[in-house]
């Protein structure tokens, strides 16, 4: 890899938020370059995971690109969930280019990287208590205010794919299923 | 699809009961032609779903021609769940001859058929608390009636299949696994 | 099985022809009921099988009525290959009511049957050189004569459903690929 | 199978331990040849379930050379999960030689391979409260004494392996994360 | 889409190479932004796909950059093949951003995009006959110039990730294999 | 791994045979212990793989016994094929013991391997000409001598489980199929 650091960070990004974008601007402080992979890739539609990847990864190039992040110095992959971890870090290399060091605080892929001898660190800190997917989730759902909380660019997309309406349809109470 | 309208309703039915049967009748006063669609097709063997999907199509069939209904206006087909929602609408649309309109009281049902511009209806009422498959189901293991809860038909099947056997024995208590 | 003899035929049907209908009619003079499996459900859209399982249940509910077989007589059920041979067994049990004689004339089916102790037998004969899937196919991609060769109601599905337009296009040469 | 009696038993054995041992050795008297199926092997590296399946085929063929028991008697094979009950029996019948008595006492395990016409059997019995692969892994977890729970040629491929780093570090709450 | 033209292209790029690259400027020529897809990502090693996905994301993302493309305007996502031509177009929208145009000079990928009633068109024209991937591979063991064919950037990755090393290995006569 | 080699040989063994038994017993004089593979476990019932994983282990076994083997010094694993090669060499980790030295004269597996930091080197010589699968296989068929050209345990086995029955039965000529 030449000498150059590139690093790996993993989100599942439902949706992506102010606290992702200072941990994402923050450790491109640290590397060359950096892979952002998109988690959970196949899931969506549900109230925990209501993005598609596609609408993540839209919102994560329209937040780099406002931010004047050199485009040389990112990749946004979409990372399918394997339910086997044993070949979870074999997955994640065939997609990535390849990468030195991992960004996570997550113990199993913090683990699972250090089994395969990859450098592992702490992503730098941001407060996780205000910003979280979850509590934007809540508030989308609750009409309150949770459009501070995302990058611009972000609210225009999720009015544009009618986000608010698909995520408040997903909390009905089911009735009359057969 | 030359002017017919040709309705989607899906169901586990585990197994079928008189609930099911009302509103399958129901719903076709509604349309010309209904799929029914025998949903979790793959998931057998467990409390919650007890009949393979060979074994549910054999009792949906059984009540649908006791009730003379004529052959032409009904399909039933085995669902698979496929644990990607944003992939099952496509693979129900496989699955099944052409349709225009989808009955389903299951928000998540509902709006993958709604961002799949799907006509989205809500199937007709039935009494929920007193018919549904979860007490259909407990009532099997404690030797209670099930049997007026359910068509005549499908009585005949569970006993053929030795059904009974089969929940009961997957409430024993588990010992002395290894 | 309550002393009925309940029958199971497997095709791909693509489509269906005049010759799966004398064998269907055939088998069904020597059996209580018959499970007409949809081979390869999962396959469509190429020039070998350019159906889905759903336009082929179509195809063959619309024969069985038009021909006015009771209904109680018959399930056509989609089966899913599956590259996993010692288990194709037991998702076709899995997948359709219980079963007691199979009608193959194809040697992997029969072997993999014998060797779980069902009884097996030959589908009753029909004429394979005028009556095959590929020389309908052939015909539809050529304009010549395809109709005399499927039921009535199979020729108005296909043009319901632009099938000879989605054969001929998939028998273009590709060019320009990136 | 020439009037030998073959016999099956599954365990997930995360690790394994002297109750698994006091069960294997006890069912070695009862059959010629005993079948030991690692279950759930494609799960690792979790807190329920640390140790990959190659991991515990080492520890169980250790422990079985070990107490000189003849190789002629036994079968280590991996068994993944499979999410569809209805072909599990099919699944274990292409991994293993051919069996004619299958020993478990977990309900759904008895109850397939009644199904399928299997010789079930309940286990030998053993302590279960002071020995289960959960009371192990907590005392991994809590340096508390876990190594007179094993054999103790399983102490040493854990310690070979950094074992006890492993579901330690797995143990860690969650900081930081994107 | 805010009255905005996103295209979508896919190719295999094994490798990118200056037919690529022009169908790519061209195609930005005509669209607001682009979807880059990477086929058969889930394929490498083999003689004809001897490139992960990821070393082709990186390859395209060299090219783009060097080319001072505005990285508003591109999208690089890998596409694994599904098996199932019948859902392939939902798991291409679940990865994507939403599009409006597809390039695609592939009678399947225009068929089934025209099914689901997207706008296909032909991509761009280049001379096929001297820029193949076919031909580049071919080169690269035979150890010809296929260096002037691709971006300059991409013979510099093929280096780094030791490329030529790789594929020469693949076309050696197996012998001696157990 | 405490300083001993283990090494690890795939073949699929379809049956195993004398040349493969020089292999194995060659390769154990290198190394103190020997993980045996066995390769393509989910496929069966085909001319080219006429036996299950079960099957050829209780072959391999047999014979490692007959042999006086020490038990301590293999392991037989069955290996599932997967269809993407980037994660091959993880799966095969995860189903196996620790190895250091892998076996092979198959490019692909070499360079799976090498790319993943393990020794590779070519095993033993054997006379492929007289000794093959596919000669076995054509004189089973042909009702010639292949007895000589297996171990006698592997006679004793393919006998038991109708083998030469099996192998026929699939080289029949399909007709009347539907």
């Amino acid at each position: 890899m030449n000498n150059i650091t590139r690093g790996l960070i993993i989100g599942r990004m439902q949706p992506i938020h102010k606290g992702h974008c200072q941990v994402i601007l923050k450790t491109l402080e640290e590397v060359d370059e950096l892979i952002i992979g998109v988690g959970s890739a196949q899931i969506s539609h549900t109230l925990k995971d209501p993005f598609t990847a596609g609408e993540r990864i839209l919102m994560i190039k329209k937040f780099l690109v406002e931010n004047n992040v050199d485009p040389l110095r990112y990749y946004i992959i979409p990372m399918e969930d394997k339910d086997i971890n044993a070949i979870w870090v074999a997955h994640v290399n065939m997609m990535t280019p390849p990468f030195n060091v991992v960004y996570s605080g997550n113990p199993l892929v913090q683990r699972l990287f250090i089994e395969n001898n990859y450098t592992v660190k702490a992503p730098p800190l941001y407060s996780r208590e205000t910003l979280s997917g979850r509590e934007i989730r809540r508030r989308m759902i609750n009409d309150e205010d949770w459009q501070s909380l995302v990058p611009k660019s972000t609210v225009e997309i999720i009015e544009e794919i009618d986000g608010i309406s698909r995520i408040r349809h997903l909390t009905k109470k089911e009735k009359n299923e057969i």
